[in-house]
């Protein structure tokens, strides 16, 4: 029974969605470390360990924290943070703990400040130009291995790389062309510092290459995230169809203006995030999809219906004036979201379609 | 001490905040009804207390459930989602709480199902067709308070506006405009209807219009939010000096970019939300505005360095060529967030100047 914005959970979808992923990285004899940021639970960590999922990937020790519990082998996805080098211990004590460092100075920070065994990848640039190492500073990536080689407890991994330049493609061949660079790229790294460190790996890992791309030779992880539950976004990009979204928020309506043609929502940036898709057609930016009610599951994208603003607890959906009288007070509507990851940081907790609940770390 | 994304809050400025406006609202003889869904919080809320402030505005009815601990007479300002009838009957035996009604429908469903007494404003949209009822909507007002005279739970209030288009405003002169529509249209419908409900008031309450206005003539009650902390959006529309914005975010640098004169911090848009300001000059759009530090406390926003970007947990901060050396990895930056209200929602808590913590509804 719906009273409030919710998030709702398609487990089934869900589910299918590890499965594909998982199916494809043994497929390719890729290790699937996948990214948690997206659904930040335990529960639905546990589904993947149906697929033999040993490893996963994090974006925050604060995560990591959260994991550690259920999950002995962690990467977090994000430069290290120095100031947190107590936490980062602590964690080493009870698990693989893998971190990112692509600055001298934080490899010497870390060399001279760890008490446990950390593992660490060096982080590449491939082209998103967001962090990492490029891949021509040598000079720097040899003084880091200079600094791990001679430290105790600093433990070379190999290199990592995430091609989120990819979120901005509109079409398969945009992205299998970053996707290409960014394998020749980790290639070209394995080759070179094999010779020195032949047990070295190297990952990749965002949705958009993992969900479209079939060539991954060389690599040895992968570490997508989002396609568990897909959303709007990805779906714009091209990673998935609209069916493979597996989360939708369902909020109530609370006012109709049948003269402009717009329902307002109990469902606003508090619940979505601001996140924002500019459609290049005449709805312009839109902030969520209303899609059909099948039971307790969804169908497909309704033409015309959309978020057309948010404020921190309204939003204003768009409705085509053919259709503007379906639609009552008290009635609500199940959207999907543009960026799922940040919708659900918000939510922090699940209604599955099973009518059950799931929470995230951090809720409340 | 500083080891992850934190929200300071300076304790002087926001008392200084809630004191002019406090004295504003005296000035003019308005009912001072301050909008808690801001900070959201208990201890901030108990500041007001100090000016004689006994009456509130929430935008939820957990909001309002969660302040009526300790406070006695709420408005929620949002148009009532009749789902949650059974939390607004609880709610009604607690406290004096009063909901927008903007429809027939609901004001029916409401006075069909209300078993405590509840108050309610007509909503009114004076301009920023978000939602409420346009002014010269009486048929549809007439047949509201039709329903209301004849229920027995229903307590009619009076009119209430959000003129909330004043954030889209780049002047005082527009804001001031945006404002007399709206005081004249408020007192238009004083006028008509007060010669049935004597005892009606009317109510508006954007922070940009009661931080800037200076004309209240024949309103009753004010409900600005943000101005107890304002932002760089205010500060932009020209509700406040950037030394009157009382919160900023503490941002560890994780990485440096020398070449291309570029930060990353650790602060992404689960911590700032992603609400963006386009500057309209070569800076373009922006996520946040970096500021001085000064001791514990910060000054003013430093030239050319901003967010230019920010992913899930990463900043991206632009800084000037002639800067890039004075900054180092494991110290952090503070930073004025857009919109204040967004990203204390997401952070949950305070740390204070004063080297205390405060913490906000549904924290962890």
């Amino acid at each position: 029974m719906i009273q409030v914005p919710s998030l709702i959970l398609d487990v089934a979808k869900c589910k299918k969605n590890i499965q594909e992923m998982a199916l494809k990285a043994k497929k390719h004899d890729l290790t699937f470390r996948p990214h948690f940021k997206t659904h930040q639970s335990l529960e639905i960590g546990r589904w993947f360990k149906a697929y033999g999922v040993q490893q996963i990937t994090v974006s925050s020790l604060e995560m990591a924290d959260y994991f550690a519990e259920e999950w002995n082998d962690i990467t977090v996805a994000f430069p290290t943070n120095i100031l947190e080098i107590d936490r980062i211990n602590a964690l080493a004590k009870r698990v693989h703990l893998n971190v990112l460092v692509e600055s001298v100075d934080t490899a010497k920070y870390l060399s001279e400040n760890l008490r446990n065994t950390v593992g660490f990848f060096i982080k590449i640039d491939a082209g998103y130009h967001r962090t990492g190492l490029e891949p021509n500073k040598t000079t720097i990536i040899n003084e880091i291995l200079k600094i791990s080689s001679a430290a105790q407890k600093l433990d070379f991994k190999g290199f990592l790389a995430h091609s989120g330049h990819t979120y901005k493609c509109n079409q398969h061949e945009d992205i299998l062309e970053i996707h290409e660079t960014c394998v020749r790229v980790l290639n070209n790294l394995k080759k070179i510092y094999s010779v020195d460190f032949p047990d070295l790996i190297v990952s990749l890992g965002d949705t958009p290459s993992c969900s479209i791309a079939d060539h991954f030779s060389g690599i040895d992880e992968i570490r997508p995230g989002n396609f568990v539950f897909y959303d709007l976004m990805q779906h714009r990009i091209g990673s998935n169809a609209v069916d493979q979204i597996s989360v939708a928020m369902a909020c109530p309506i609370v006012a109709i203006h049948e003269d402009r043609n717009e329902l307002v929502i109990y469902g606003g940036g508090v619940h979505f995030s601001k996140e924002r898709l500019d459609t290049k057609n005449e709805e312009g930016v839109i902030y969520g999809g209303i899609v059909e009610k099948k039971g307790n599951v969804w169908g497909d994208l309704i033409p015309g219906t959309y978020i057309k603003s948010l404020s921190q607890e309204h939003g204003i959906v768009a409705v085509p004036s053919t259709h503007i009288k379906k639609y009552t007070i008290g009635d609500y509507l199940l959207i999907v979201p543009i960026h799922s990851c940040m919708t659900a940081n918000l939510m922090k907790r699940f209604k599955t379609t099973e009518g059950e609940e799931i929470v995230m770390m951090n809720s409340w």
